[in-house]
């Protein structure tokens, strides 16, 4: 039930290290509470405004990755993943949050949350501490990780599709064009860490994996509990 | 009461802006109870803890600012912090640490909360992505603050300084070493500012400011109740 | 004759600062012979060679500025400059090289020579010490300089455009598509000055631009030379 | 004779993947002509006030690497090598260049030949598109190199020791001092090797290594021969 990318090894060997705190994420009570359909609607609106500031950093990591690339191939990556941000789901989450009563003007004014600014910032620096192995890693719970959340609930019989008002959330996560991107970034970190890493590097990458999984914990805490 | 820093142009235009926010940071309880010497131990010992985090990345701000400077003076200054947080502070906040019965094992095997990261991580990154003035403005909430929350915890007739287990905390941030480094930074933020800025930028700036004081006053809270 | 963007007014003051150095690269004697159809062929062939391996840093650098950015709008101009830099320009210059002879497996196994390692270096790292503006003024001088080379080669009177095997590149460097590519970098500078920076920074600046003139003059001595 | 370092693994693996590249670099003329005491006064005056551009930005490179460590013990390494150079290098340069004429106010308007430019600059941005390993890799050519370079001089039957304008420079070189200091930075390759790489890195690592290498040679040209 769901893809859970088993065929790519670094992300699996990554996910399974910890699968108390993988389910945690996976398995979070905001999780759960989209897919009864029984997430309080401020909740849900809190996640959207924080996730709309998120696209941005996100977007700023695509070209962070571009700029570290040293080919043009994974400069072609990283700039198609950006255009994509930029030209597509901000406009495609601009329409989702209007149709949730939180309009650009609002969105834009929002101040950026501890949760948010923890988890972007961590990303984007590790990445420029580090190589574009350390940012891809960095970058794999969020990108991946909501593909398995997507088609887990797409496919759970306890999920409620039929008069759940998250049920478009589902479907754009489990949809085919979300798996694709969460596909290439998988096969993105499997041939970086051919290229770039070995077993030596895996105690840290290992530790940031799971601060990245940490602070998207926090992300959904915040989403239930307001600013954490 | 306490040192203010008002000769120091930028940096008390930027502390003025929003005097509301920053009393949220100068007054936050956490501060209060140490000048009560009413905090509760393990709330100071969860922040000592993260502080000690906090001051690895410090010192990878200065290595960052040291970078970033294009002549051998700023270079100079930034070297020197780092080698006395490296060589000294360090060294005197494990001293400490270890009176308070938090040992360098346990430190180093810390985990570090979100609002750790959050300050952190949004310091170095925007040095990152902006240049040496964006550095030096997310620094100075932290640098120059805690210089004046020093002061005037030493100043003020209500803190208790005899019977309080805090006091030897209020002396290293009312000491004279400390109010040196604080004034040097105020005094590179005018040279700085004198360089590359201009009333033009001040909107960024302050919005910098702004959210590092945020962080900040988060970084206290966490001392009082945990993971924020 | 030929566009000087006279109405930027960032660039042109940062152009007729030093005209004797900006002439020594607008005409430098590979422009010129390029405008008189007599370059030799192997020296067209050098600059064509280490030109590709330019716009693959030149890509890098558009990554740079998409991460450096702090809002939808500044990503978006960085975003598809990359994006027209990866699908468009590498393949116009792919096939305009294998026109000259120089195929795919021939570029890509090409040593980056001193000139070219210079330029590009020089403004990636300026871009990456300093702030968006750094980096656009440091792009400025290849940008916007080979715009006004193009339209002044082609409205010279003294071009020989008829029987010229140079005259496709005249006619892409003074084409409507890159006069639009330059314009826009142009404006950017002029945006820019007015978010970040201000008199006061001038000076900087006037050092950056100054020094990208200097490694673009290189660049032209290296095609005429070989490694400079 | 001379020390070759050959106990630390990476460092040798890397100068010995192309013996007559590093011939080049280490045999160089310029470094003969030191030896023999017959180099051209100016050409080692170029030499040196280049060389005093170098050490402000190979301080900048240790700030790098400051910043891009993940703790203490690291951080420590390249703080004390950054106030070295900033402390004390950088003076022993100032008096030694005034022994020959040049002056600090010469020396601060010097403008950096492209020779300057392409190293130093591809070293910063080398390390900041990837980790600690491409700095250290990058800067290592330069850094033993140097010391291999000097106990090699110092140890040669044909080396004129007695009357020779360049002994001082031949036994600053040679001298224990500066053999510790390369010493250092061959067990630091070793260490992040270990920590943060394999052999499946070691491809792009040998690219890193001999570009930094032509960059050295052409370090030298620029000794003999004014800006190349």
């Amino acid at each position: 039930m769901g893809n859970t990318f088993s065929e790519f090894e670094l992300y699996s060997q990554l996910k399974n290290q910890d699968t108390k705190l993988w389910d945690k994420y996976v398995y979070h009570p905001f999780v759960c509470q989209i897919g009864a359909g029984t997430l309080a609607k401020e909740c849900f609106q809190r996640y959207l405004g924080q996730d709309y500031l998120f696209l941005i950093h996100f977007a700023r990591a695509y070209g962070l990755a571009a700029y570290k690339s040293d080919n043009i191939d994974d400069i072609r990556v990283a700039a198609n993943a950006m255009i994509s941000i930029i030209d597509k789901e901000i406009s495609l989450h601009l329409e989702y949050c209007h149709s949730w009563g939180l309009y650009k003007d609002y969105l834009e004014a929002l101040d950026e949350l501890t949760a948010t600014i923890a988890y972007t910032r961590y990303v984007l620096e590790k990445g420029l501490q580090g190589d574009l192995v350390d940012l891809f890693v960095a970058l794999a719970p969020c990108i991946i990780g909501y593909s398995e959340i997507g088609t887990r609930l797409a496919n759970d019989p306890n999920t409620n599709l039929d008069n759940n008002p998250y049920s478009s959330w589902i479907a754009m996560y489990s949809g085919e064009e979300y798996q694709q991107v969460a596909r290439q970034h998988a096969e993105m970190l499997d041939k970086l860490w051919a290229e770039r890493a070995g077993k030596e590097r895996l105690s840290k990458i290992r530790e940031t994996f799971s601060q990245a999984v940490r602070l998207e914990v926090n992300f959904w805490q915040m989403g239930l509990n307001g600013n954490l």
